[in-house]
């Protein structure tokens, strides 16, 4: 099959890659459109010790099922994280973070910029039919941006700043629509600003912050100037939920977050059954995407991702199907 | 009065300060028994702006209170935040983290190494009759180890490991006991562990800490090496608290916090009034005295306490008080 194959921080087209073979409980997966999430972009600069076909974020159809056939034909998205069962995370119930996991497209599992992918039968949830592929596609990032509010429930009347407005923080700003707190996003770039006018979402720019007065500032931008930022923001007894996993080692004052009693949230993966009911809700990411391009040119499509301000590119493996599900299109 | 004075990183025995005057709402208390703490050797170190006289770590009897007379006599400890009352953290309830606050013995206002101080009404508590001065002079530091549960609440069935037992892990450690889950304190030295043993509580050395194993840590060391102890320690998902604030600046990898989705959580003061019950319950922190100096000998006792190891070290501005208040002492 057809396939991005990435090793020693080299990006390859690869033709000749086998068709991945699903084992017990497994199925195999066509996909159909995947997007590049700055991981991806992380994984090609070396971060972590990937060789193999990258793509996380996903939406597909079952092919093949030998467990179960009933599924095969169902259109789905597919939870990242393939815990082992065994270690004591898993035997606790938190297989996400299982110690011998492998991850989709990140670790020990190749992933989604090709034609197929294999995912255990439990990680895939059905898309209901009336989910273009471009809403579902957002799914797990989607299902990421919720996972803040289930780390940290958000009170009515508090203050909620996100700071960021790129793929990431426009996907946890438009998640945190709607709620009974005071939302604002701090946003450098005219078009990040106007996308989040068009969601009715408050933006200002980061001399805009008034220091110390947020409840809860969510940490989407990746840099360390945007943790500074987040920092400051944040009121004492506050929390910080940090994001973004391209912030490398950083310098902390310790002692302030003590004097301060600040809380410092580290947050993933999400919940996907959560995800799809806001997206079949109405939340609508597709305002987010930024290009479209076909496996063939997905070097091309990598390098927009890599743009500064660059937002949600998508990679189509395959071309659009024929009718009878023309509707999801 | 006498009281030792704090300036430039130089402590002195002064003779010659003035009886502090309460103000409205306030109460002049005579000191009867104070504890050096961490802080206050920091404070000495300069690492605070301080220059007055230190001491946060109480019990007196208040012998004015010009708008409440009836508590005249009252044997009393005492919150260390004086909070401005108007700020938007008063206006929230957060008094404690008021911006304009000032802190008995820490910040611009004067403490208990002396023969008097002054605090408001609003933040002295009766000590019960059956508590002994020795042992009412811990409540401060217990309050705030008793701020960890409140802040993050501990479930049955889980591991909590403490970093450190010096004066404060030792107490944290106390006001730990008798729950339904796993406590272990990570104990450096022979007297440390005995005066654990004594209480019934486990300890491990550094070396015996399973990696990623425990769902809470507290980190209670104040080093660097207690802190990425601490941080081995935990398992992912798991929740690491700050109680000491002489760690200063230190580099964190926020990626692995956020991968691991770990939660870091500063803690600081905690309530009195469970501190009270604590104590009058029976929790005994006096195993942790190891000298009482009369003021006089105030320096000497600081010396002391800054000894490697040192548990607590009190200080007594006054001789014992004649009879009618014994069975205090």
């Amino acid at each position: 099959m057809r396939g991005l194959w990435l090793e020693d921080r080299q990006l390859r087209l690869r033709e000749d890659l086998p068709i991945p073979v699903p084992g017990p409980g497994e199925a195999l997966v066509r996909v159909r459109l995947a997007g590049i999430c700055a991981t991806d972009l992380e994984l090609r600069q070396g971060y972590y010790p990937f060789a193999g076909i990258p793509g996380h974020e996903f939406v597909g159809e079952i092919t093949a099922a030998p467990d179960q056939p009933g599924r095969r034909g169902e259109r789905v998205v597919g939870e990242i994280n393939l815990p082992c069962g065994h270690c004591a995370p898993c035997r606790a119930g938190r297989g996400n973070h299982c110690e011998r996991r492998r991850v989709l497209g990140i670790k020990g599992q190749d992933g989604a910029f090709a034609e197929y992918l294999v995912l255990p039968l439990a990680n895939l949830h059905a898309v209901p039919d009336t989910l273009p592929d471009e809403v579902a596609v957002f799914c797990e990032p989607l299902a990421a941006a919720l996972r803040i509010p289930e780390q940290r429930p958000i009170r009515a009347g508090e203050g909620v700043l996100v700071v960021g407005a790129g793929r990431l923080g426009q996907l946890i700003a438009l998640s945190l629509t709607g709620g009974d707190y005071a939302l604002q996003v701090v946003a450098r770039h005219p078009r990040q600003r106007a996308l989040l006018e068009a969601a009715g979402i408050p933006w200002i720019g980061e001399k805009g912050v008034t220091p110390g007065a947020w409840d809860l500032v969510i940490e989407a931008s990746g840099t360390p100037a945007g943790f500074e930022l987040a920092r400051h923001a944040l009121r004492a007894a506050g929390t910080l939920v940090l994001k973004s996993t391209y912030a490398r080692r950083a310098e902390i004052d310790l002692s302030r977050l003590v004097v301060d009693e600040i809380t410092l949230i580290g947050s993933r993966c999400g919940p996907f059954a959560t995800a799809l009911e806001r997206l079949r809700q109405g939340l609508d990411p597709r305002p987010l995407i930024e290009g479209r391009y076909p496996l063939a040119q997905a070097i091309t499509a990598f390098a927009a991702a890599a743009q500064p301000g660059a937002l949600k590119i998508l990679i189509a493996p395959q071309p659009p199907p024929p009718s009878g599900v023309s509707t999801w299109n």
